[in-house]
């Protein structure tokens, strides 16, 4: 019976995950234990290894998971025509976060800043984050050109540098999610105050 | 000779809080401990803690010269007529962090990323950034409603959800800074070519 016993893997990955993302939720990233994780999910050290041989695996796992939760945001806003402004583009992606990402037993969120804080003293994390958040960046960057060509950006506008600009106010937004528990709404309406 | 003694006093604090910087860049936050920094700054546990009686004393001491640094390219900014666009005055806000806070042996921005993290599970270090926070998020809105007056906004901006805008694109730049060796210009830049 492959397919059950495929089922049966995916479930029990999905498991080992959620209890880490539990764990990094509560206790930070650094302070968290491969043991930490052994114990909050039930599971034998053998078991969860099988899955993540280390700590680095499951933030490997945790972030392309963001990453393509918000790849799909990014496909519908290239896929219309006229590109969506700036503003509107930015309130689709953060909808899509907090609905897919934030949502749910474990915010995830939440996770990203203490993978960020780890990530700038740990070069292994360190590297994992850049892939992702270049992933993004990218992404920003390709809407950033279509924005340039429908005349939405300042005439001599670098896709890549308004690129970090959008990746920037992203980080700002989820930090002042959880620093001052601000609304999605309000930072967007902030946003659409003071873009072209 | 009581002003030796002041400026005694002054020193050793000093030296008491750079040394915590040293151990908080380097170990992060969480992991530091007052053990770390009595050992770092080669005093004795009394004399330290004489200064600072825990960790969120030296969080507390750190976060206000951070504010007390910015403070003074926001008194600027506002001190002029007509006042500078939001490109321009992010400009002058960024370039004082880096050059006054950012510089010398320890990078304090990179502090601040450590400090996020924490902020989000730990109370007391969360109260200390929220206080923090909201100064300069004030400062922001009182630009915003001179850049309202000016025109520079939309019609129905509201200062301060511009604010957490403005101080969500501060958090970008920190972030990506330590993350992606983002150079400030090009952060500048983008900011330029999508800002009002």
């Amino acid at each position: 019976m492959p397919r059950v016993s495929e089922a049966h893997l995916a479930a029990r990955r999905q498991q080992i995950l959620e209890a880490a993302w539990r764990c990094f939720s509560r206790q930070g990233f650094h302070a968290t234990s491969m043991q930490d994780v052994f114990a909050e999910s039930g599971l034998s050290a053998g078991a969860v290894y099988r899955y993540f041989p280390s700590k680095a695996d499951l933030v490997r796992t945790t972030a392309e998971g963001i990453a393509g939760i918000a790849e799909d945001a990014f496909q519908e806003l290239m896929s219309e025509d006229p590109v969506p402004r700036p503003a509107e583009a930015l309130r689709r992606t953060l909808v899509q976060i907090t609905r897919h990402i934030a949502s749910g037993e474990v915010d995830r969120t939440k996770i990203a800043l203490h993978v960020w804080s780890e990530a700038v003293r740990d070069e292994e994390i360190r590297g994992i984050v850049t892939v992702v958040a270049d992933r993004i960046i990218s992404r920003w960057a390709e809407l950033a050109e279509r924005w340039s060509d429908a005349g939405y950006l300042a005439a001599d506008a670098d896709p890549r540098k308004v690129a970090h600009t959008m990746y920037g106010v992203m980080i700002g937004f989820v930090a002042q999610r959880h620093l001052l528990d601000l609304e999605t709404d309000d930072y967007l309406d902030g946003f659409g105050a003071i873009s072209r």
